[in-house]
């Protein structure tokens, strides 16, 4: 099922993308079913037959493009991320391969929707795209096998890890630097896992006004999806409708020759296989 | 005004602590002022007047003693912690004074009560203790500038950056490291920021099972209080009742000789002037 949020002027809605070109309103069909889509996610167990007969339904269908689709889980508890996940990344970033999985932060302020404009801060213009995998949390749990971790995934999305690289490097500590208000765009929905086959086996992509940065494939992870879950859990607990954003692949600005950052007008698109395609227009901060 | 998050077995409530030993219920007094001291925060001007009422009427007086004080802001949106910014502090830690300010998060999974226990994680024991003094924001906002920032305080609060210094520093992101359940307490309460006449000028100690640790006054902050919301706001948005660790100063564990960590029936007690004493009991996660 891939399961959005969205609003068509009246608030935040729930709905349920079909084919190519509709979605179903679960908030018109079932008022009270669900607060929001962490709410959703928490009852799924229970709510995933009305939602179903929802969809079956076919009532209160809206065309995609006259909806404005928001990032799925609009406001997360936690967004954790993990850097140098990729060979050709490590390689391009002139690091070795970790030992242990690196991971920063970005706040849950920075969420944006998958085709809302970007902005290129005030402060600091050396912007730059990364396109991952964003896995959102299910069933939450601590100290979770790799094994038991694809029963905690409610579902995956394509996302935008936007990096302000000055503000990365300038100390060691990368997380103020991947969290500028609308640098974590993720969606354009919720994919649930159980229509993904192999999570470790999807093209991924991005590309500037249709030039193509990014390609690799979820194969080449280093650390998979389950080893993450794994690890993360290790110390904290984590709760449905947590955000992991999985690693970029090679082919950043940054690391090209001359290195380039995004710039007014920019338009970043960043597509899996399977899961969808998000796109944003770069802006200046007003 | 002290204002506190509570149980007396009841579910959550909101207090205020008048004196040395009673806390009087807000939400007793007014069940429908608050959902909760996020949402006390946000509307405090036009509930100031309301909470001033209930505390002067004494009624719904419980004694201090009686009831369990929770983390005055249980669930914040965000909490950023600021790196080496006390110069003894720095010096223990073998670093150079930062030129940026460096910060890194805890998650918001990790928020303690003030007097409840804290575990020493299954997977790894180097635990450290560090007192820090806490602001909590009242109105958000973004790119405030530093003449600006004591009107977008809320209040303080006493805190311990607990950290477990082996995934903090066995790769070079932090935030891991900083972010294990449990570890990060603060409280007792807030203490509204008119009550502090200079919030940079208050004695700030630790110690453990009764040894004095850290001892210091937040005179010594590398980037006082206000270059830091300024700092932070000029990447993201603040929102009332975000958490902001302002820095340790020297005296960790982890750079005493011979070092030392935390371990099973340890008391930390941590104690700013004016703003309370927090203190807990470390334990074995189980």
């Amino acid at each position: 099922m891939r399961l959005a949020t969205f609003t068509a002027g009246n608030g935040e809605e729930l709905g349920v993308v079909t084919g190519d070109n509709d979605i179903i309103s679960i908030t018109r069909a079932a008022p009270h079913l669900a607060l929001d889509m962490i709410d959703l996610i928490s009852h799924w167990g229970e709510r995933r037959d009305n939602v179903t007969e929802i969809a079956n339904a076919r009532e209160h269908v809206l065309p995609l493009s006259g909806v404005r689709l928001l990032a799925p889980v609009p406001r997360p508890g936690k967004i954790f991320a993990i850097g140098l996940n990729y060979a050709d990344h490590i390689e391009e970033s002139g690091m070795d391969t970790p030992e242990h999985q690196v991971w920063f932060t970005k706040a849950v302020t920075s969420v944006n929707a998958p085709y809302d404009p970007v902005q290129i801060p005030k402060v600091t213009q050396f912007v730059d795209y990364e396109v991952e995998l964003v896995a959102i949390i299910g069933r939450g749990g601590k100290h979770i096998n790799k094994e038991d971790a694809p029963a905690h995934i409610f579902g995956y999305c394509v996302g935008n890890d936007v990096t302000e690289r000055m503000w990365q490097h300038r100390t060691q500590q990368w997380s103020l630097g991947k969290s500028f208000d609308t640098h974590a765009p993720f969606g354009p929905w919720i994919t649930t896992s159980d229509e993904i086959e192999d999570i470790h086996a999807l093209n991924i992509a991005s590309s500037v006004n249709g030039e193509s940065r990014q390609n690799s494939n979820t194969k080449h992870l280093v650390f998979n999806v389950w080893e993450q879950i794994e690890h993360l859990s290790q110390a904290m607990t984590l709760e449905p409708g947590d955000v992991i954003f999985t690693g970029t692949p090679g082919g950043i600005g940054a690391a090209m020759d001359p290195r380039q950052f995004l710039k007014k007008g920019d338009v970043v698109r960043c597509e899996i296989e399977k899961l969808g395609v998000i796109e944003a227009t770069f802006e200046n901060e007003e």
